[in-house]
């Protein structure tokens, strides 16, 4: 049984650090108690907000291993830390959308939260200096940054996880209105699920109050954030049996 | 041989009209001495930009029936007028890219004029009010925009026009950076090519002298556009043999 031990921050993220530990293809993730919007302008320290987080995901992540779901999860090792595969992050945000919300309700003037009849997907170049541009396959390819083979994976994957996920939420009394995803390359060269699936990267909303649940509370201002995470967690954790 | 008559206008666009005819599926185009920039916000009145266009635009459609490519050009007039199909416009531009160009390249900040190994393929939804916004297959199916059997047919037979243009402007010692066409279901419901190919919807360069010979003429304020369209004009008459 390995100890692991943690070593060197290899990246400072919005809402992660990322450490070596003694184990070469394993990685230290500590969930910091900092939420951004607005791509980093919108910044503030919440407590608990980490170990919600990590939590949240921690949960999610193990549910979607024990449902074929390949991932860069290893496990939780304390409230704010868990322990993950190394992955070379393939800079694609996949984001899937099952209602109309948010950034496509205003680019195409559609009705909030219209339900689409098969999931809409979408890949966002992630580059803070470009803003993360919304990008297609082609754009892509000419680009090098995925080739047809990895995007056809890597959308088959996230519309699997939105099924689950669905079926998750949907025992929460929750909607899942849209969510974002990232992907790694592990060390076999397999497409993998990697970073976190919480309301940081989630849009949620309560099947019977219709209030958000999810980091819109924060980006728009509608009340304390960590007390409605964790009542995400804890509606979590009595689906999943660990209450 | 029927003779065709001008009827009521069914549509004023930015650089031309359309007119009903006394034949139920036949157009009557007029091409305006007109120039519009930046989603008409810049607007300009050009004697004989009208001619140049539909006789650009008429050699280039009937080179492109002569190479298999279907669309609704039917004949040229006079000056100004052409006959074409009556078609059902899918609302959608599709742009092909040779080289890295204007909006392109300010959204990646990649070099001015980088070459593409494979063309890049985009869809814009055509909406003043929206700002004709970038667009990718799943969300043109969520608006029922188009099918993906439709898309597929759009990008193929875009690519087989941009091989074909490409071997006309080369022989023209042009180099077409990107170009942007539309289709329409024509009476039979099959996908024809439809509006106009010159320099207002190509972005073309003189391989000697790295001139624009295009709309970023007027775009840029580079100097007369008519005289380049005309140079355009009578470049391409010498290779399709009409000078």
């Amino acid at each position: 049984m390995v100890d692991y031990e943690k070593k060197e921050l290899l990246y400072r993220g919005k809402a992660k650090e990322m450490f070596a530990t003694n184990v070469s293809d394993v990685v230290w993730v500590h969930y910091m108690d900092q939420v951004t919007a607005l791509n980093g302008k919108k910044k503030v320290q919440m407590t608990d907000k980490g170990t919600t987080n990590n939590q949240i995901s921690s949960l999610i992540f193990s549910d979607l291993t024990a449902n074929g779901i390949p991932n860069d999860f290893i496990k939780q090792i304390d409230a704010n830390n868990q322990l993950v595969k190394k992955v070379q992050i393939i800079p694609l945000e996949v984001v899937i959308r099952n209602f109309a919300s948010s950034s496509f309700e205003r680019k195409f003037a559609v009705d909030h939260l219209l339900k689409f009849e098969q999931p809409v997907k979408e890949f966002f170049y992630k580059s803070d200096k470009l803003d993360d541009p919304f990008i297609n396959d082609s754009q892509i390819k000419a680009l090098n940054i995925a080739t047809q083979q990895q995007l056809d994976q890597m959308r088959d994957l996230a519309l699997k996880i939105n099924q689950r996920l669905r079926t998750i939420f949907a025992a929460m009394q929750i909607e899942l209105i849209d969510f974002k995803v990232e992907f790694g390359l592990d060390q076999t060269g397999e497409i993998i699920l990697a970073d976190e699936i919480s309301p940081d990267s989630c849009r949620l909303v309560d099947q019977k109050t219709k209030e958000s649940l999810d980091k819109d509370v924060f980006r728009k201002g509608l009340g304390e954030l960590v007390p409605v995470y964790k009542t995400v967690l804890q509606r979590l954790q009595k689906v999943e049996g660990h209450n």
